[in-house]
């Protein structure tokens, strides 16, 4: 039951079956936008929760801000504008009327209404009330919501006009402060990527003309997807004093004098679901890691007879009641009984291309004998047949095991995956230049992250861009040692990730 | 401490006191818009974790649609549209491009969008291409996201441009089993409003002339404040075939036949917190329904000398992880141990004001003590020392009585002003022709709500106009007897309540 179009075959083809069998999202009339099925919904669901309390830990509070900001505050804001202005919805009418035989906007706004691409400008305003005294000081918050660029080439959770995300932002009493605080979220970043996701991801900084606009750093986590291109996976903002000043957040500092706050911004959106995706998919469909799995164990009835539906039901209604005791990941467990009037097969395929972790199933026989028969997404093929005992000793480590295993299977596929033994420009060209194959179960190839050197020079995007690649980040472990930038020849320390990217 | 404005000398601008001196909400630059802040936001949040897991419990799924609707759903959807065309937010651009001299909205969209002031028609859209087949039904799914309605005279929490809420959408092969289902939601919402946030309700119809836009039957829960007007604090609606047939929503039925299904739709909005203000709040502040409070226990250190400092906060950090093993309400407990640098005074009028249910503060002398100073809300003055014991072993039961306690007292109320004994339209007139008195405290007077006859006909919408009063509902208990209309003095049968309102 493997689907339409294979990995292997065609990339983003078999990107768009894997959301459309694993019935998480679809493309909507609102042009493109997308409909969040339940199934894709829940997995944002269970990200929020666990992001959540990860912010909470760190003593940010959760609060909500206008979505309409005014386009005055993107006039005053020009470097910030620069980056979005291509691409923001704007409110000019406040109602419909009747026109010519048709529904009209009217009632003109005096003053355009931008939908926040990000809400920097407009939580700046209110932290500028907010804050008096370096007493008032760090503000923390943090803000779930929708949020609008207007994407020319959308594609359903990678880039959609509007879309779900996080966005926090934070005023800080010195710079440095907010830079620990930029930094501390990008750790929140990288455990929720690799410890909720299982998703392995390179940690650093962006090089200076790709930096957020606005920032005075960008910070990044970066991922490697099945075919060997990189996705952003979070970004979080040292903003220094830019918005501070032009928002008017000053405070009187212990000096007694007053000073502009420094800022941080930083966010991760419904795209990590993309990531998670093509981090783990393969041709049977979607593969979830348990840690946000909408349900971590589904259990499917097979009852052929109608007189052996009471038995079975009362035999899984059992099972499900121990089942819902159990603490995977320390955390409540989460089952479904599918109950539903179709074929068990369907079901289990169902199950399967929507990548549940386990699926049981439990028909008269298994009633009998006191045990099911288990299936493990990550093992499709191996059916298992244990006793009901063994099934509820053994569940917690079962998914925690999988878990693991998901992480390390991506680990190790990126971490092969990166070329570190590219010296010269020739050699980087002519490897960028050709499609670049890929490593995974003992094959040998090329391989699709460079990690190599770079001048720091920003002209060299032009050399980037010729190569239709980009340096995804400035890695945080930096070897130090002297070598040649493999865009330009030049003498260059500094490591940077070069790739393709989403 | 009270309030610089007092509930009894003037109701609105006392609401608009709490609502800032409790740290809920503020207006925003946007024009019409409010800041949630983080103390207004939490109670937003525990309101939507309690409604998930009833939502969850009826088998309803979380899921996300656009916001953005094309225009064109509305040019079709004539009725619906009626309602709300007055108060739309309508894109019509898709950039910010440099004119002469300044940005301006470029990119003119080929059709203007509507920003969601509710969200059947683009979710009946969906459901038209996920509804084959009678087994594909029913459809339950629920969607917490934000909306907009051009308002022209905001007020924090009750009527904003853009608000928060949750809206839900089910299709389903019968009319029988669509009708139950909005009946069923209304339950869910009663519940939460009586159980939860301890606001006590009128469950019923809503009169022919004032359905939701589109619907058959529109039923609601209406609420009464402490100024006597009612607050509708939610509605759901059977919408019939009627958005099925412009969707086309159409399955094939049992008999191998092609139908229209049948829908539904309901919502409560971050509006219900306007409620909780005006039900339980007085005139020290907000006071929180344990149940939605953010932090249920508050503990102030009161420290004068720094040497008391590690000895008092080993003490308190003691007492307050021995009280997260507590359960009020079978939940885990939200505590929050305030340790900012200000004054403990200060502190406590703080969390007195934004509505905290218990204070608790400890110094030096209640670790010597091992005891504490608890300060119930609904008991401000009266302070109680205790033993921490004694402290452990009663708080879940404080929790759980101060709940109860605050809907009995709101329901005691209600029920004393809902004036049954006016029986002709002379004496009808006249009440509501004066400036209708209060009863709470013993005092007795005029009432605010009436329950009296109505002839049912939607001319008499006039009169009521002309009184600025409105019929909030036909309660479900119905007392069958006759008597004359209220309005017209005709003979009539239906019970109704007759109010001022929100």
């Amino acid at each position: 039951m493997t689907l339409k179009t294979k990995r292997a075959e065609n990339y983003p083809a078999w990107y768009q079956c894997v959301v459309s069998e694993a019935d998480m999202a679809e493309n909507s009339v609102s042009p493109g936008c997308m409909v969040i099925k339940p199934w894709g919904y829940g997995i944002w669901e269970r990200i929020r929760d666990l992001m959540d309390e990860e912010f909470r830990e760190t003593d940010h509070e959760n609060a909500y801000f206008p979505m309409f900001i005014p386009i005055s505050f993107f006039r005053k804001e020009a470097e910030h504008v620069e980056g979005f202005a291509k691409e923001m919805a704007v409110v000019t009418h406040s109602k419909l009327t009747q026109k010519d035989g048709t529904l009209q906007p009217d009632g003109e706004l005096d003053e355009p209404l931008i939908v926040r691409p990000t809400s920097e400008t407009i939580i700046a305003d209110s932290f500028s009330k907010w804050v008096k005294s370096y007493r008032d000081l760090p503000v923390l918050i943090n803000q779930w919501a929708n949020v609008v660029r207007w994407e020319m080439r959308p594609r359903l959770f990678l880039r959609t006009r509007e879309f779900l995300w996080q966005e926090g932002h934070t005023a800080h009493s010195s710079a440095l402060e907010a830079e620990i605080e930029t930094k501390r979220m990008l750790e929140v970043y990288r455990k929720t990527s690799e410890e909720f996701l299982a998703m392995p991801v390179i940690e650093g900084v962006k090089p200076e003309y790709d930096k957020f606009p606005g920032a005075v750093d960008t910070y990044c986590i970066e991922a490697m997807m099945q075919d060997g291109k990189a996705l952003q996976a979070g970004t979080s903002h040292f903003l220094g004093q830019n918005f501070a000043k032009s928002a008017n957040i000053s405070f009187i500092n212990k000096e007694n004098k007053p000073e502009f706050a420094y800022t941080t911004s930083w966010g991760v959106s419904t795209r990590l679901i993309g990531g998670v995706i093509m981090t783990h998919a393969d041709d049977e469909g979607m593969v979830v890691p348990p840690r946000i799995a909408p349900y971590q164990v589904v259990i499917v009835p097979v009852i052929k007879k109608a007189e052996d539906e009471d038995k079975v039901m009362a035999y899984i209604n059992a099972i499900a009641s121990e089942l819902k005791q159990k603490k995977p990941f320390g955390e409540k467990i989460r089952i479904k009984v599918d109950k539903r009037a179709k074929q068990s097969v369907d079901k289990f395929w169902e199950w399967t291309r929507k990548g549940a972790p386990i699926i049981c199933e439990i028909g008269p026989r298994d009633v009998e004998n006191q045990g099911l028969m288990l299936k493990n997404r990550l093992t499709l093929g191996q059916k298992e047949l244990l006793s009901k005992q063994d099934f509820l000793d053994s569940i917690e480590q079962r998914l925690e095991n999988n878990q693991r295993q998901m992480f390390n299977k991506a680990k190790a596929r990126m971490d092969l995956n990166i070329r570190k033994d590219i010296q010269t420009p020739e050699a980087f060209k002519a490897y960028f230049g050709e499609s670049n194959e890929w490593i995974e179960d003992g094959k040998t190839g090329k391989v699709a992250f460079v990690r190599g050197k770079w001048n720091g020079k920003s002209e060299t995007e032009e050399i980037l861009k010729s190569l239709k690649i980009s340096i995804r980040c400035i890695p945080f472990d930096q070897s130090g040692s002297k070598g040649k930038c493999l865009l330009t020849g030049e003498d260059a320390t500094l490591d940077v990730i070069y790739a393709r990217s989403y």
